[in-house]
């Protein structure tokens, strides 16, 4: 299946004159295949097909929905290494990370077919009838959550299979009934239009309505704004920087009919050495800091940008370990051009900010290649500096040493909302951990111990979300399978016959 | 326990000697009592007492957050009559209909405490460790949902008891464990002080942190826009205007760190009269519309302001029915003078549009009664004019006769999202229904059959809420043991030692 550049609207392929070209990460050149930029007529008309698909999609019965999830998930699989060798070229990512995370892609949406079929997803609630109650009798009162509509969904630089065109968001809007219309990034066109593909083909092989599904693609802000002021979008679904989802946000704030925005924006998620931990294991925390900082350039939301411990020899140790490792940490090839100036010039601006200090950097690398850097600083500094709070995308962080528990207590709760924090703890810092919890409970989605924050199982008790700026809903998580409820909305049926009901309302199962 | 006109800010009561009275509904002459007007240093004591007292009241056991809302019931009960007596002066309503919504209110508070007891609704998820798992192990992972943080809620108008101080945006807070500071309607601030002294008994005889509750008041309206700016509410709960509900959401949106508000705004809650019901009971519906219309003078949000049908005989023989209903329809006191003029001035805007008719009005009744009032146009002109779609707070309604249905469909796809929409039909009306109810499915939050929807049971399976204009999140409901959800967030502890685990989370839990 060859490359063609055409944008998917619905079961159609639509090629315009005006493109753009990917770029292979590693070398800066061009990559074939012209692709076509999406024109607002384009965004019309993929919405319009998906506000068309809402009502058959919407009520498909849930193993029909499993069905088509699985199609997808078989279809990706099937292009085979054509679509990890794209990926490769497009991102820069090593083709085993990429194997990985087309599996985990599949996963994600064998999990949504799962819990299809478990069916707990509807949150059905019947209250029947009491016609004998006094003062008055009750109706029958049944409730089910249906698809909020169609879902615009943008696709993330960082994830190009698991966060894209397939991603977590696509697959649990699907599965909540809501037909999908995806703005593709623009890093990776090939491995979008690739994935686009496979869905399309399921959206026919399971006879679903055309509209089920559309891909937009081009490098213009504007047509993701257009995608979200479209009046058939009702939700949207964004995993990119702050800017980016505080804009789209916006922009869905001031539409005639608001409709919500789940943007998963920044973090530096804060990583808590805690004394005995750190006394017994300083040296083997500062090389696991630097494998967990420098794994995929630290491109990942939950990359550790901030080390907090309080002041002891034993930080002096850890500091002296992660200089050492850094000496010879990996300079992996970055997603984009863009990025790799942006996490250059974010790491130039906070090495001078008043009170920091350069610990040390990693090799330079190559062209493409994230030299990582940590730096150090006091609490004071940091607590009068909002600019240290900033996440900068890549292999950057800063180690802040506090003078006592007090301190590292205010310094907690000065911290803006964040996806993770992370304890290293052993049984001596228990007492100390105990007051940082309720703290931490306030500000971020997950809490670990004893392990670094860059890895996000998909399943039943994650939460990848947490408090703004973490991201623009702190009542969601965009991974695992609560990720479905953002697209659902409750609908009561108060004394309605068998015959109108949804089917799973209903008081007698036909057979 | 005789007024006293403070305000409460935790255990304290507060007096200033800036005051407002509130009005005899029904006289229009001023009632006793002076209550102080709070400033904006009263709102940064509530809400950093409040957000201080968050921790020990998110942290308690539901058995005890349980006991202290059936205690709130216990001592709303026992004010007793003075309390009745009271909200009958401040809001004209009728001392039968203000006894049946303290049950109400206090049967809320009990249902939540049931609902902590059955501790369901803290959606707990665990995904227990998998260390032998390859390529490699999974942590143990474990979800629970905690409160969002202080809240403030907004008393209606309408409801003094069941929607304002102990209503259910402040019951389903305090269940989800969220402090709570509420900012008093100005129509009925004595009703509001009895209550929330009710709050603060049970508050203190529970042990709980001052904090837990506050009760602000005032006329001014800038007032609950501070309420809303102070950066330690975390969500706001508000049932009115339409004007009023988009404003708190900007000043929400607005802030540094964006918070939901839960805005219960305005609704017409279209009434489907399909034909073979209307050919048979025209009469009946005419004579029961009219009793649903004018009931409460028609300040329910879910007042039956739309009528459709398509156009018969019948439909003619329902409008004499509604005609001659009317001439002795009932013509309560409103609540408020200024909701009276608002009503009037609805009311004669709506008779100047293009396409509408009266059909009848209601009896004059004394200075502050509500005079009923039926329109009726034509499907056409109601398309073309948005006006028409305006919620007319009070017993107010619009018959529209459409000429097919094509049109009716057409009518119905046109319409603003809605709190309820009712179907009246018999077994041959059934197929058309099933053309109606996908459409509905999108605008609304209930469907009801063959009943008015004028009734709102409380109960699991309820949805009061429904697509924006109707409330601000068509995700929620509030009003049933759902509307907690609207206070809670997903965190996720991974590996986390029992010890610092939340006691619902824990592996062992001790004796």
């Amino acid at each position: 299946m060859p490359l063609t550049g055409a944008l998917l609207i619905g079961q159609k392929a639509v090629l315009h004159p005006q493109t753009f070209n990917a770029v292979n990460a590693t070398t800066g050149e061009p990559l074939e295949t012209a692709f076509s930029c999406a024109t607002s007529e384009d965004v019309n008309n993929a919405c319009q097909l998906a506000d068309e698909a809402f009502d058959t999609f919407r009520t498909l019965l849930p193993d029909s929905r499993a069905r088509f999830l699985d199609d997808i998930a078989d279809a990706i699989e099937a292009i085979g290494q054509p679509l990890l060798d794209r990926a490769h070229a497009e991102t820069g990512l090593p083709l085993a990370r990429l194997t990985g995370e087309r599996g985990r892609t599949m996963g994600q949406l064998r999990m949504f077919a799962q819990e299809l079929r478990a069916g707990r997803c509807f949150d059905i609630r019947i209250d029947p009838a009491l016609p004998d109650r006094t003062p008055m009798p009750r109706p029958d009162l049944r409730q089910i959550r249906i698809g909020i509509g169609p879902v615009a969904v943008f696709g993330a630089s960082n994830f190009p299979l698991a966060f894209s065109v397939a991603g977590g968001d696509t697959a649990s809007a699907f599965a909540a009934g809501c037909p999908v219309v995806v703005k593709a990034h623009p890093a990776h066109p090939g491995t979008s239009e690739l994935v686009g593909r496979a869905i399309q083909t399921a959206v026919k092989k399971n006879g679903l309505p055309d509209g089920t599904f559309s891909l937009l693609g081009g490098p213009d802000h504007e047509l993701g704004a257009a995608l979200v002021r479209h009046p058939a979008i009702m939700a949207v679904g964004y995993t990119g920087s702050r800017a980016g989802g505080l804009a789209l946000s916006h922009v869905a704030a001031a539409r005639p009919v608001p409709v919500p925005v789940y943007a998963e924006m920044s973090s530096i998620n804060p990583v808590y050495l805690l004394p005995d931990a750190l006394e017994n294991t300083a040296e083997k925390l500062g090389s696991a800091f630097v494998g967990s900082l420098t794994m995929g350039a630290g491109q990942f939301c939950t990359n550790p940008g901030l080390i907090l411990a309080l002041a002891a020899p034993a930080l002096d140790r850890f500091q002296n370990s992660t200089q050492k490792a850094l000496e010879s940490a990996p300079a992996p090839t970055m997603l984009t051009s863009g990025i790799h100036a942006a996490y250059d010039a974010g790491v130039a601006a906070l090495a001078e900010r008043s009170g920091v200090a350069l610990l040390g950097r990693g090799p330079h690398g190559d062209a493409s290649g994230c030299q990582a850097a940590v730096f150090t600083t006091d609490a004071e500094s940091f607590m009068k500096d909002p600019f240290m709070q900033h996440e900068i995308f890549g292999s950057c962080s800063l180690i802040v040493s506090c003078p006592d528990l007090k301190t590292l207590q205010a310094l907690t709760r000065s911290l803006e909302g964040q996806l993770t924090a992370t304890l290293h703890l052993e049984n001596g810092d228990i007492a100390m951990a105990r007051t940082l919890i309720p703290l931490l409970e306030r500000k971020v989605g997950r809490i670990l111990a004893n392990a670094w924050p860059t890895g996000v199982e998909v399943c039943a008790a994650m939460v990848h979300g947490g408090p703004f700026p973490a991201t623009t809903d702190p009542r969601s998580t965009s991974v695992g399978t609560a990720a479905m409820e953002r697209f659902l909305r409750p609908v009561c049926y108060q004394d309605l016959p068998d015959d109108l009901l949804p089917t799973g309302l209903r008081r007698n199962v036909s057979p």
